[in-house]
């Protein structure tokens, strides 16, 4: 059972590993495995851990199988940990690192650089105000939450444009000491209250109306802002109150991505005279290994309608479901063209105060005014061709990090489907988000934890399959850095 | 003689440091003070620190006397850490930190994004290229070092645009374990050998004829690779050998910068209707307080003629030298308009191995190519309108850090004097340079420990002075994060 690793992560191995004895460790969250040399795991069982083959992936053994495991899935048993290190201080990683990582997080928010990204985003901020001021009727004498207000401009505009009897502004990061002043000197220190500090540690004079905040990331889930949100929501939130955004849905398309792709792939070729072709699978490996987040992509580059994978209801969404999302899709392309990839942004909607009123939108895909959260490519690891009428289908996994709480997987398992039976394919993304702790969080980056390869397949006409033809498995960096 | 801090240091200071007693630190380096406030020492003085008033500066005593220090040239009495952590285990910082910071440098220069941005930059590597053809005669039957060779290709235009009777490809990131693939994929196997290590540690078969190196980087030294190409200068290069480059210089200009201004300082005024103007000065201290490294200069936003500030013989260049640099400028304002700060960038020579040939030249700066160096920005804190005929003189300081050794302070002390007697002024510009360790290479970083001022003071006629008038002091990041 046991696969040998290709030779890019044996690269990164760390010889001392491999004479280590055995040692326990247990599983955190449950692990299903994505291919026959992987081994499935609960959490809370004992696995043994053989070889530490890669920083991320571990040959270890449950039951008498052995099999690939993710480390981060796992951690030490404590008993051992204490007899290795002394029971009076704990310095093992777990207590030392925050797995929300907050001092990064909110230390970033706490400048004024991310603050003028998202303020002069226009397009954000024009459909809050919108929100707001299409409401200003029905928000009169309401109990107003802004979450994560950062400079407080939701709140101004919610005291200016309506007359709201209170608004609580919250904000963990230090933006929060100016947010004050900014209240004061627009005139609102009367309706406006700036709170700070985490919104699960808040203490409110009582229930809210309506809760507003912006808490999308990339790929809508990233940073898991929405944790903090949905906890404030089951806290404060009157029966009957209004979450704005009201709605959320993550979007996909499959598209072409030439520019980005030449620029990557085709410096190797002959460059300055010189054979440089030998370094074209490690540039295929080091830049399309992770999603491309600044990415904009133009409307004639998606190469089929796109559509909402996953949708949530912001008022019925539990903390407990954001743990495993999934999603399916069936593109048929409109035209032929070259599949570089999948994009994904988010929609949000806001809901009317008022019965049968217009529900008002925030689109960040390629239709609509860039925004900086801009979209997320996931490269394939080479262009495949499309003829027009041939479907990709497949599923999506967004798949909370069990770990590193702000994190996430992304898992796209595609394939081609042609009437005519010839050039399609199988094939299967897998992808972590992580958190970049050190740039500037916005650019936030990913941790793949597999590679995906394309090929092209005889067409099987089988239904969506859970088990991908080819998956490789790579290195996962805690933190990716750049 | 205290001085009370204000505001924007104050909200950064941690009350609790406040009361702890009096600690003793040693001086790592001499410290010469910049203003009445501040307290100069010598390495080896033992300060008692009163007051860690912010992470970078604190106020401490010396024979009597009390003034501000930098934090980042002390360090602990290693007696008294002893007492209070145990002898047995050293865990202070300094032993588990890198003054070199080798892993964060040469893993971030073993990835083929930096490679790619590098090998893709059209004006640097056809300069290397052109250096190497035009000397092909006299390269003949030579030995060459290509010192940090990346993915070989200086070595590669060696080999094959010259006949070398060796090339030594030293390369210290994992890069190097690809340069042997293109190398032999090159056909250049009998002529270039590659050296995976630090130049430090370098064994070579004898001396060289040539040291050939690309180590050049923003504000000319930082990184300070140029250390490791002077010692392996001194180690292997031959009598009356040649280094290419040459001759290093580094260059200065006043300059307008209308775009980045309002683009970081336009928005405040009236966003969406409402008053922002109480985060002007938080604006300006975040965003000025740092050098812009990815600027691009356009050549009608110089106010005078750019100079070399200074310049470098690499044959005769110590590394004791790179400590501390120092230049002088005069500008003679040539049209009137916005002096928004000054922009920096470097040219190095590379001498002919004939007599009499022409000496080529690689210049970054707003007049040439574009290179992925681009230019280094300095603002001012607010623009000043200057005529033509005004001139601005000053100094440069380029201070190496006694502690992180890839890092240093720019210091530019600069006036404007007009003979109208109307009009001029006198300001200080003091940063350090750091090393972004968490973001790739090039996108260095910088630390500020000085706000600069400037204001419109009445003609003094008096020669440049070391003792500007306005100087306060901000905090110092020991990693600045974007």
């Amino acid at each position: 059972m046991f696969k040998k690793v290709d030779d890019s992560i044996r690269m990164h191995q760390e010889d001392e590993d491999y004479t280590n004895p055995p040692e326990e460790f247990i599983g955190l969250s449950d692990f299903t495995s994505c291919g026959s040399d992987q081994l499935s795991f609960r959490a809370g069982d004992r696995l043994l851990v053989h070889t530490k083959t890669s920083a991320d992936w571990w040959w270890a053994e449950l039951g008498g199988l052995c099999g690939y495991v993710p480390s981060s899935y796992l951690k030490q048993d404590v008993e051992d940990s204490y007899l290795k290190q002394g029971v009076e201080e704990d310095t093992s990683e777990e207590t030392s690192e925050d797995p929300w990582q907050d001092e990064e997080y909110f230390g970033s928010y706490g400048t004024l650089r991310l603050q003028l990204e998202m303020l002069s985003d226009r397009a954000r901020t024009e459909t809050y105000r919108q929100v707001i001021l299409t409401n200003s009727a029905p928000l009169r004498g309401k109990v107003v939450m802004d979450l994560g207000c950062g400079t407080g401009v939701i709140s101004l505009f919610c005291a200016r444009l309506a007359q709201p009897k209170a608004v609580y502004a919250v904000e963990a990061s230090s933006i929060a000491e100016h947010t004050e002043t900014l209240v004061r000197q627009n005139g609102c220190e009367e309706v406006v209250t700036v709170f700070q500090g985490r919104a699960e540690e808040l203490e409110l004079p009582g229930t809210v109306d309506i809760l507003i905040s912006e808490w999308m990331g990339n790929c809508l889930l990233f940073e898991f802002m929405v944790e903090s949100v949905l906890q404030a929501r089951d806290r404060w939130l009157r029966e009957g109150g209004m979450m704005w955004p009201s709605g959320a849905s993550l979007c996909l398309v499959p598209c072409q991505a030439l520019d980005y792709y030449t620029e990557r792939m085709g410096f190797w070729e002959q460059p300055y005279g010189l054979d440089f072709t030998a370094l074209q699978s490690l540039a295929q490996s080091e830049f399309f290994s992770r999603p491309r987040f600044s990415h904009l992509l133009q409307p004639e580059d998606c190469l089929a309608t796109p559509c909402d994978v996953i949708t949530l209801d912001m008022l019925t969404l539990h903390v407990t479901d954001l743990e495993k999302l999934r999603g399916q899709f069936t593109f048929i392309v409109e035209k032929a063209g070259t599949f570089h990839g999948f994009t994904s942004w988010f929609r949000v909607q806001f809901q009317s105060l008022e019965r049968d009123k217009t529900t008002l939108e925030l689109d960040t895909g390629p239709y609509s005014e860039p925004t900086h959260w801009k979209q997320t490519l996931f490269m394939l690891d080479g262009p495949i061709s499309l003829l027009g009428g041939e479907t990709v289908s497949g599923i999506i996994l967004l798949h909370r990090n069990p770990v590193w709480r702000r994190h996430m997987t992304v898992t796209i398992q595609w394939r081609i489907s042609s009437t005519e039976e010839t050039g399609n394919c199988m094939a299967s993304i897998l992808y972590l988000l992580g958190v970049n702790c050190n740039y500037h969080y916005l650019k936030c980056s990913l941790i793949p934890i597999s590679d995906r390869r394309c090929g092209m397949l005889p067409v099987k006409n089988d239904p969506l399959s859970n088990s991908p033809l080819f998956t490789t498995y790579l290195q996962v960096y805690p933190f990716y850095t750049y």
